[in-house]
Parts: structure tokens; sequence; C-alpha cells
């Protein structure tokens, strides 16, 4: 048996009900496509703030932006959320080169992956194995490996039409790579940029030693697809050539940062939150227009189209900018916990966290009975193209909010063009189209709207 | 009754039959994204041609080279069809200024419109009347243009979220605001860029005089949008301003040029002809890679992709580059002319020129038995998110095949960022994302293996 939380859905089944609904989504995209703000404040975001990555003068001033923003919004409450994150400096720019044979080198463009160690100050020149695998490894053995430099250069997979599945299929090189060669005595570790283009920019991203020894580590750093081309063609050629890199990188002490947090208080359901957001942090390479820039300008506008269209929400709405989603998930975890602590209860939860493309639906971690409510509201999608709602994945901010009740929904944009930009110098204000950025916005805000008219279902 | 043009249907419709074209579907995906040769394809096109308008040095180019492509796959046949077409000729950079004051100017860049005339060699400067519509003319009569310059000022309204629709709402006044102005004594004419972003390019377009005499042509161009603003508040602030532009433009005699088909003779019925094409003209300011080198490239690839997963298609298939879309549509014409004239049937065709962006679905104009059967297959392109299948609208070039029976079809890429490059100096290589141009050509590859595999439905 179910019970709604809201009286309201027999009016919202009526036809009546879907008209108005049809109205206020209409009012939603026209609002989102003739008076957001998302793109002037992720024009600010990106060439004004630049990458914002955790711990950074960047991030701070991201902060006080946003809050800034949030505060000429008019809205009931903005604060700040202190959460202690993780510094990790890239140092000055690393540098990388093939040398076939004494004095005859390539430079080839390479970043050290976030959260690696240093080389040492003169850097590090080795002969070089190639896999595609970590398991590769143990075949090998340590009389392989030993002494070298690994190379992962697996590519993500091309005939996968969602991006995310190819680089989820090639993710665990750069995150647990250095680590796992580091078990065979390789010395430092080169790895393909998760990327499907062939082009220059080394495209950063987390990586962890687990439980290594802190001895033990070893520096990885990321290649550009055409430096991984490069280096395979010339490792079979020259299979005694060497690789040098050098990169001084390095993991500072926690520093104090925050999650940026706005809300309009329910007039009706006070009591019941929903929260989104985007994270606030990004790498330092690009200017985190995409990532995830992007995600936050669209939720903070979510607010904004809200209050210019006169909806005024019945539950408590909360847009949350969650720091430290690249390289701790502090943030996600942080808010989580207090929202535990003082025992609120979070009802339905929305990240964009995949860029600002086209739109194209959402994704919704849920139980089935509020999948099936879902569904049925797809037909009012379907004019805006954005009625593509399928079941699994959020987004990892607010994943540490799961429970049996709460929907955690994420965007799901057209996902082609995302890996040409993710973590790399590229990922910049002028590869965001305006429209693209407001249509998602729009979609978001119309799902916000229909969570707060209707509630979710208790099983 | 229906008569169905195979005997294959039964097995289609079989779950054997619908495994099977998962397969082939999936096949030809995988072709595209991993061998597929439109990319490369459109790079010379955009890059070592360039602007290929019609009776150009570089549309005869296209022409060879797409001729050498095409002989190069292996095809039954290839030719070329001639056509005679127009040449206009743009000439000297356009060049013009809003004068507030004598002395006091502010460049603004214009560019003639596809055909318009030249203004005197010394230019023309004018006071300016700005209307939003062509209607506006007879409320201000002759009294308030006479001797002005006309400036038609109507923005692509934002708000609708197909950008075509948009275009389709403002494109009368490039297309007809010289005609309808020169009739109330206007001595030129200057438009808004269809274009729904800011920005400083002006985009041109084919525009027409209609029935006007000679003598009375005057001339007409295109303003940025930034400059259409700038030239509205600077009117607003100073009605007495004066707007001065100068153009050498030119129509020449019409010359010969080509249509370029190849073709794979089909298998078993080889009387029934499958057209899939796009234009390989295009206008001169940029280097025509979304409009319409995209639809080439792809359109060729679908042979290519055909070939290489081993499919032997049983009905005819012809990929048609088609002449002279842009500013006259002799090439299309002419073949449907040929075809008629020579009693070809022709029983499907598909056009790809809406942009190599990723692709949405397609759009038809068929018979509703015939729609209703595609719908069915919808399925099959679910799991590439390319199922939106809309009735209303294919293709300028292959409009002129249409009579009762045959199906007609447009590939409907996401419309968002068309507009930021139609016509305009920006209409370059860089602009279009690899992978969602293979993803278009797997989408029409698909669809024509469809109509090969189960044939139209005749009523």
């Amino acid at each position: 048996m179910k019970k709604i939380l809201t009286l309201l859905l027999l009016a919202a089944l009526s036809t009546f009900g879907q008209s108005e609904d049809e109205s206020q989504i209409k009012a939603i995209y026209d609002a989102a496509l003739t008076k957001g703000k998302a793109y002037d404040w992720l024009n600010h975001l990106s060439n004004q703030i630049g990458g914002r990555l955790s711990g950074s003068v960047q991030a701070q001033q991201a902060v006080d932006f946003t809050k800034v923003q949030l505060d000429s919004l008019g809205l009931d409450r903005v604060w700040l959320q202190p959460v202690l994150v993780p510094k990790w400096v890239r140092g000055t720019p690393e540098y990388a080169f093939i040398e076939t044979s004494p004095g005859l080198t390539n430079t080839v463009p390479i970043c050290a992956l976030g959260g690696s160690v240093a080389t040492p100050p003169a850097g590090i020149k080795a002969n070089v194995v190639e896999v595609k695998k970590i398991g590769q490894l143990a075949e090998l053995g340590r009389s392989n490996i030993e002494g070298k430099i690994v190379f992962y250069n697996r590519e993500m997979d091309p005939t996968l039409i969602n991006t995310f599945q190819a680089y989820s299929g090639c993710v665990d090189q750069r995150y647990s790579g250095a680590a796992e060669a580091a078990k065979y005595g390789a010395i430092g570790v080169i790895v393909r940029s998760m990327n499907l283009r062939l082009d220059d920019y080394p495209h950063t991203g987390s990586m962890s030693y687990g439980e290594l020894p802190v001895p033990e580590r070893i520096p990885a750093a990321a290649i550009s697809t055409n430096g991984a081309d490069l280096l395979s063609a010339t490792l079979k050629l020259n299979p005694g050539m060497k690789f040098y890199f050098k990169q001084n990188c390095k993991q500072l002490e926690d520093v104090e940062s925050y999650n940026v947090v706005g809300e309009i208080k329910g007039s009706r359901f006070p009591d019941e939150i929903m929260v989104v957001g985007g994270h606030l942090d990004s790498w330092d390479l690009g200017d985190g227009a995409h990532d995830d820039g992007a995600g936050c300008v669209q939720s903070m506008d979510v607010l904004n189209l809200l209050r210019i269209t006169g909806y005024r929400p019945q539950r408590t709405l909360r847009v949350v900018l969650f720091m430290n989603e690249e390289n701790g998930m502090r943030g996600g975890n942080k808010y989580a916990a207090i929202a535990k602590s003082i025992k609120e209860r979070h009802v339905f939860a929305l990240e964009s966290d995949a860029g600002g493309f086209s739109p194209r639906g959402f994704s919704f971690d849920c139980s089935s009975s509020n999948f099936d409510r879902i569904l049925g509201w797809s037909k009012l999608f379907e004019p805006y193209g954005v009625h593509s709602f399928k079941k699994g994945g959020s987004g990892a901010d607010i994943g540490p909010l799961k429970n049996d009740e709460i929907v955690l929904a994420g965007l799901r944009p057209d996902s082609q063009r995302y890996f040409d930009h993710h973590h790399a110098e590229n990922d910049t204000f002028e590869h965001v189209n305006k429209r693209e950025l407001q249509l998602g916005t729009a979609a978001m805000a119309s799902l916000v709207y229909l969570f707060d008219k209707y509630g979710i279902v208790i099983e």
C-alpha cells in the first residue's frame, strides 16, 4: 500500500492538473531561455576565477562569489557549511620526453594525476613497459616491471554510445594503476588520458595509493592521447627507449573550506527537504566550466527560475554547492553527515555533474514505485526532448544522502563531447553553449517543480 | 489493403529477424565509430577546399574530390550529372558603419545576402527605419520609408526548443525583405542575422527580388546580432543617425556544374531506388562544414559502412551530392526531373542537412501506413538515442522526388548550436565533433538498411 506525501495527487492526475503542470513547465523553460542567470554566472566562475581545486585561492573565491549571488536572490537563508578538505598542489608545470637514443628526444604533454607524489627533483628516466590492463602486471611479473615505468594505454571504447560507460571501463588505470604497479617494483606510472579524441591535452583526475606505505608510493602522470599513441608506436619500434618525466606536486595539510547552501523554506512541508546541486571545486588545469561549473550555476538558477515564475515551493528547496568532489568527496559526505546528525529528512536530491550539454533526460536511484511515477511524468518532458528517464545512478555528491526513502536523480546531458574537455586545460567557458546550458537548467527546475508538487511515494 | 514490397516481412517480424536487425545496426554503429571516413572527408572538404558556392572553383573542386572518393569505394557506378547553376559572387569584403554625427562612426560587421545587387561603387548612406515585421512597412507607408534604409530586426524566438522553428519564424525578413521595402521606396535593406546568439558574425543566405524589375532592386545585407543591437540602440538614442554600407556582389551568367552520384545496384530489386544525400554547395563565408559538408560526407559514408559490414543492398542505393541547394535548388530539381523522364522508381530518400550534431531522430514525409511501420522500428534506435521519429519535413534537395508512394526522410540532429554557425564565417571544421558526426552517419545507415530490407508500404 502506498501513501502519498501530499494530498494533491488527485488534482495532479486530473486534466486540470496536467495542464497546470504543462503551463508551469513552459513558464520555467521560457524564463530559463530568456532570463536565466546560469550563463553569466558560469562566465564569472570560469573566466574571472578559473580552476577551483579544493583548498586553492580560487576555490575560496568561488565560495565567496556564489554566496554573494545566492544572497542576491532573496532566498530565505544562505549559509556556508565548513568542511575540512585535502589540499594537493601541482607545483610547476610537468615535463616529459621520449628518449629513443641519448640526446634524441621528443617532448610529450603530461600532467600529474591528482594525489600523486612528485618525482625526485631531477625527474626519473627509465625503460617503459606498456600494458592495457592492470591484470597484465601479474602476468609480466616483477622481473619485467621492476625499475621501469608502467605505461597504461587502454583506450576508451569508442563503440559505447554513452561515453560515461567508456570512462568507467578505463578509469581503474588512472585510479589504481600506480598502487598496483608499485607492488611490482615500478618506479613511475604514465596513464593514457581518459579522452575519446586524439589531441594534445593531458587529462588529470584522482588517483589513490590505497594502503600503500608512503615510502613505496611512485609518481603517476597522465599523457595526452596523441602522446600515448606516440609513446606506444616508439616503444614498438624501439623497446629499449626511455621515458623521462618530472613533476613536483605535493599533498599539503588539510584546510578549511565550505559547502555553499541556499534555501527556500517550504510553505507547507518545511521538514521535507529537496536538494539541487553540483560541485564547486574543479580540477586546476582548465576552468572547470563543464565540470562542474555548469552544474553549480544550473542548480543556483533553478531557485532563481522558480522565483521568477512565481512558484513558491511547498517543500524546503536547497541549492547545495558541494566542495571537494574531485579529490575527496568531503563536501558531500559532510553535508549528509550533518543532515543525519540533526535528523533532517531529505526526500529528493538532484545533481548536475555531467557537463552543460544539451540535456537528454535524467537517471534515478530510487524505489520502483517512485520510478514508475516518474515515468508517468515523461510526457511533460517530451516537448523539450528531455524524456530519457533511466534507473541507475545520480551524482557523487548526493550519493551519501541515500536511504530507503529518498529519490536521487542526475541530469543526463548528451555525453558525446564531455570527455573532450573533462579534467583538461580545455574545460573552458567557450565550450559551453548558452542554450544547451539553459535547457539543462530548465529541465532540472521542471523536475524539482514536479517533486515539490507531488512529493515522493512511500512504500 | 496493403501490399508489402518484399516477401521478407514475416521474417522481419519474427524474433530472429528482430535480432538480426539489432546485430546489423550494432555492426553499422561499431563501423561508423571506428572505421567511418566521414570526418576525414569533411576535414578535406572544409580545410582543403572551403566554402563551395555554386559556380565557384571550390564547388568544382568539391565535385572532383567527392567523385574520386566515391570511385575509391568500389561502388557499381559513379557519375556526374550536369546541371546549370547560378553564379553569384560576393566581390570584395563588404563595409558598413553607423554614423551618429558627421565623422563619428562605428563600423559594424555585415555581409551581402546571396543574390543581392551591389550598392553604387561609393556605397549608400541614409537614415534608417527599423521594423520587426514586413507588415509594418504598410503601416509606415512610403512617406516614412522612401530614401531610407529599412532595418529588419526581428529576433529568432529563443523560447522555441527546435531552433529551426525559430528560423522559419524570421527568415521572411531575409528572403523577401528587400523586395518588399523597395516597393515603398527604400534604397537598401539591412537584416538582423538569423542567429540566436549575440556575436559578431553576419550570416548570409538566399534572398529574392521576386518579380521586381531589375532597375528597382535594392541592395540587401545581413548584420551581425551584436551589430543589430548596436544599430537599434543607436537609432533609439539618435533617430537622425545614418547608416552606410558598400558591397559589390554580382550575379554572373549561369555555369555548368554537377550533382555527384554513386550507386550500388540492388541485388534483388534493382529498379527500386533509395537515395541518401546532402548538398555539396555551401555559402562562401565559412567552410560549409555543418551546412552541408556534414550531410555529404555522412551520405557517402553510409555506402561505405554498408560495404564494411558486408551488407549488400537488395534495392539500388544511391548517394547523391546535390549542387546548388543554397541559392537555386537546381541540383535537386534536375535530379528529380531526370528520374521522372527516364521513369526511375524512387522508393526512399533520406537527406542530412541540419548539421553534423548529435542525432536525435528523423522526420518523415510519407503516408500514415509507412509512418506507422517506421514507428515500429523506433525500438531499434532507442539504444542509440536516435528514436525521435516525427512526421513532417525531410530535406530541400529530395523534396522534388515527392509522389504518393515515396518515403522522404530527414536526419534530425540536436538543433541548439546549428544557427550559431549557419551561413557564417564560423561554419568550420573545428565546430564539428567527430563522434556526433559519426553517430549521425550510423543512424542514417541503419535507417537505409531497414528500408532496404523491408521496403515501403504501398497503399
